[in-house]
């Protein structure tokens, strides 16, 4: 890429929350290429807002999430938006992005020519790099070098939180897509974290003719409520899914999806987002086939920035308020710890400060 | 289906508004069966709200729509909700009904058996009977039968005027998912009339990331203003269609189309709603073929009603604001001369005042 | 249907091979209308053949599959064609058959009327009347009525046991339907009995660019090599499912499943057709959730004769080669034992003989 | 991308077919990279075969096709295979490309960034770079360069004329993807040329039930009859597509599709693959809206040469039976002359000769 880059490449200082180790997050000076040493397509980003996911929680807790071993120094945080600060020779290309624009970042960068790619896929990308994914470092730092084609320009009425909510959002708007919600379809979802939240609000917006949550944790079934949604206490009578065309599965835990194929109406849509701990989940498809039931592992999510920032700006995606607690770059420990606690519902940092 | 029925076939009158010559409607009494005399599936109706529809007008002043010719007395109103006065013996069936209930009337009964019914496509079913088209009878009606498998129950807080509406909605909604309406597309209409109006609050709740549409005539944009819309004067500046997703056109306007094929985005689809009058429409598709636009013309709708009720109830769909002026039986003709005119965007006839 | 009827409904005799308890075959003579006796919509048909098909032997052996149990005296058989020798008052209607057309069976007949069947669902009906599935009787018999709109005419090149090969056919092609089976994909399909090569057969008409078939028993291997299929033995070197774009899972087997899903390629999509008899299939949803695959169960099949007939008829899809073996009405109890044997593929009864 | 590359570029001669004019070819010598001065991606192909298409003959005789204006000397030629003869240092990436293989060259490379590449549409790509398309040169040359990831490895079987072929099959493949042929579909062809050939070739290789060709010359219709096909003179008696599902219409004549729109059954889809001279073509869209045909113009092709060679490999779409002509370089003003003329179907030119 450096092509005959003969000057000398000069950098800047940006403080990083460093995982130096499992469990140990430290603020950090890192050196960032300055805004005159940025390769063509490159852009310089002053990172405004991180939202805080599970899997930053387990890589902070376990130091892997399956296949993905954390093996030395990370940064976490793939949830995030900015500013603009620098651009490289080319980089305002397709986007005409300009110093100073307010942007979400879209986290991961595919490669663009692999058969995924060309069909469209990029999500399948064996080559992506996908910020806070070992060996990749993520976006709770000051200043980051993105590839330009990963940010969006935000509305000048969305805040920086809203940007980065837009990558849990577009989890969401994914799943429903994969499960093919349609305007019409009643929509269960079992799982009423950030993630089930933001399904349900994804399925909305997309015309669902009612969204029911449900959740062993009546905190959040209150909150899910106060959104708007029919909520239902996991465990407690019908099942979610029972009379439900789609069931979005955004818990991950044990026995949900069994039950839920068998209470799923014929020609139910599946879509599995939340991911088991177990080797094996078990289903009852021989006890189901005669409903014909589509089911639909998720994997992140493609092409869905431009329409998650078209819904929250209209307010069809009402998201700000699933932010409960902010923190500041020093408070990113404290920020990972609290994740997941009761009346949690996201965890967001503000590098900046 | 008059198996056997030694009984007398007993009746009622029921009030009804004629066109007993193109131009002209009487006030008439007609003898329906009663409640004691219907067949097997069937419901007896009082009908509560019609709308009228561009397509009464053209029956009322000029006698046909293309191929279908009046020659006798016709009701017309094929928009319609009512109450459930009477069940035929096997009528509860599937959907429950009850004498009482409030319903919403999908006008078209289609034969359930040929091919393209099997198929699940019933619009494209030869066989439709289909309110207020010749020969058959609508809806400016005290009383009707119906298939009660058209009828559809209103939750309580849906008003009739809301049931009425439900089939306009219908053409809106059917439109854009011919149109494969995705969230985040960009949706450009053409033409601002009342189904322009239900095909732009179709596209929203279907998750478009923007909605403009276009009219010649400058109240019909300020009331589309005032629903949230973008507009923009058919003829003025760059045309609605440019830079949009999709085009769903409800004007049947000279020209309209060619422009719009020229307009839209690579991967453009265009829904064909409004009907032309032309003998053929001159498409330039030589000039556009290397954007592969995907063109539909729509008739009619299928499987709408659930969908367009659940939008309705729960907001999403905010169709009682349409409704400018509201007549009783007797007014049938007023309201059928008064319907297109300027500051008019939905009338609808009581039939049982 | 023929409510009202005050003519005598008059018979005729029909010999029909019964299972008079599990395990236990007699050919019994029954009463069935005659032709002039038949209700509107109604034909009377002249069984020429009947395939065996796995589920006969499951209900001669065992009694039942799943929650259909056998409790009374069942006629087995759905496979098959025959000839039309009469049709009630308005049979012909639609599909215009004769007295004297060549037809193969449908033999699942749907209600046409609740919510899966009118949107064109009509294999998962609720109130499906399928031949051999009790409490219905099936076609292993001289003489069946059948609703006329469930029998699709045969060219006349076309032999009364292709004729009843359509059925298992029909399960191929909707089972590469359910997975998206497109021009250019790799197809790899576990177990390779009558389902599998047809299923094999379906791939290769849609386009497939490759078709592999695994199977523990190496003649039929043997068998699919003669058909041109590529195939490999279970459990040696790669899994058949390694490189693939679908899988079609007609084995039933434990463990298949989970393999195949841990060696598709990104994107794959699984047809379910094969049956566990597990309580829980176990599958590494987490391990797997990167490549978005897909996961589709199949029942039956919907909309498949007349593509079936066409592959047929025009060579594109041979299925002749697979009867292996035929019987006579009498020799049906030896037909069921010998199905599933080595060397058999598909045994085939004339009951007219 | 390291170019900064102060190696002096070294170059090899390659004859090339030159049109110096409109109208004029002539057999000139031009420089090309030898195998040691490759850009990394690149390949060099020694061309061994390149069919004449239409657009060829247009630029040739009329220096134009809509927009694209030839102004400069040109090589036309975009049906093209060859042998790889050198690749730049990481050429042999996804691909594995080896030198020696030999290979079809798909001839439109695109950006692979722009929003339509990352959707996967790459045909609507804006920057696509198009053999023979002004002003990239095309394949009527000893030895080019092409970006390697155009490069599809051609199994032994089969011929490079085959390969060339594997061009206009893909046109054919596109345009029944683009109107979803469905296995069972019956099928029209408008225009029996190569396209319309190919066209049918690839419905049936993807299981359509019936394939139909009409065109106003009799020797294509012979020639369209001896591979198999159904065919009807234009103009004499039902149109072609009565009674079909799909119309590919091939021939961009004047009034075909209007007449193809009238004939087709409901549901109907119309791929329009001929590109018409008329500014605006006339379609009935209000006699035929209820149908609800679809209407799709056909731009290119995309992701079709894995499956263009898995179904000529498998001789499920056999395409050597369509060259009728043979010419050397030198020849290539007599192969262009020739083309269209009675009696020729595809005439190919062989540049190592």
């Amino acid at each position: 890429m450096a092509h005959g880059n003969q000057t000398t490449q000069t950098t800047r200082t940006s403080r990083a929350a460093v995982m130096t180790q499992v469990g140990t997050i430290e603020v950090l000076e890192r050196e960032v290429p300055d805004e005159a040493s940025l390769a063509p397509g490159q852009a310089l980003v002053a990172v405004e807002a991180v939202g805080v996911c599970g899997s930053d929680v387990a890589y902070y807790r376990e130091g892997r999430i399956g296949d993905f071993v954390v093996d030395g120094p990370i940064v976490l945080g793939h949830e995030a938006a900015g500013r603009v600060v620098g651009l490289g020779p080319d980089a305002a290309g397709t986007d005409a992005l300009s110093v100073g624009d307010r942007v979400a970042i879209e986290p991961g960068t595919p490669d663009h020519v692999c058969a995924e790619c060309v069909r469209g896929r990029y999500n399948l990308c064996e080559r992506m790099e996908f910020l806070a994914t070992p060996p990749y470092d993520g976006a709770l730092t000051e200043l980051m070098v993105m590839d330009a084609r990963q940010l969006f320009v935000l509305p000048d009425a969305m805040s920086y939180e809203e940007g980065a909510l837009l990558e849990p959002l577009s989890v969401g708007l994914w799943g429903c897509e994969r499960a093919g919600v349609q305007p019409g379809d009643a929509v269960a979802i079992t799982g009423a974290g950030a993630v089930g939240l933001l399904a349900g609000i994804s399925a909305r917006a997309m015309g669902a003719a009612s969204v029911m949550l449900s959740d062993v944790a009546t905190d959040r079934l209150e909150f899910a409520s106060s959104l708007g949604f029919e909520v239902v206490e996991a465990g407690e009578g019908p099942g979610v899914a029972a009379g439900a065309d789609v069931l979005l599965e955004c818990s991950g835990a044990p026995g949900v999806l069994a039950t839920g194929l068998e209470d799923l109406n014929p020609n139910g849509r599946v879509a599995v987002i939340g991911l088991s701990h177990e080797d094996a989940v078990g289903l009852p498809l021989t006890q189901t086939s005669n409903k014909e039931l589509t089911i639909v592992p998720v994997f992140r999510y493609r092409h869905t920035w431009p329409t998650a920032i078209a819904l929250v700006a209209s307010g069809r995606a009402e998201v700000a308020s699933l932010v409960t607690h902010r923190f500041d770059l020093a408070g990113s420990a404290d920020a990972l710890e609290l994740t997941g606690a009761p009346g949690t519902v996201k965890t967001v940092i503000n590098p900046q400060r």
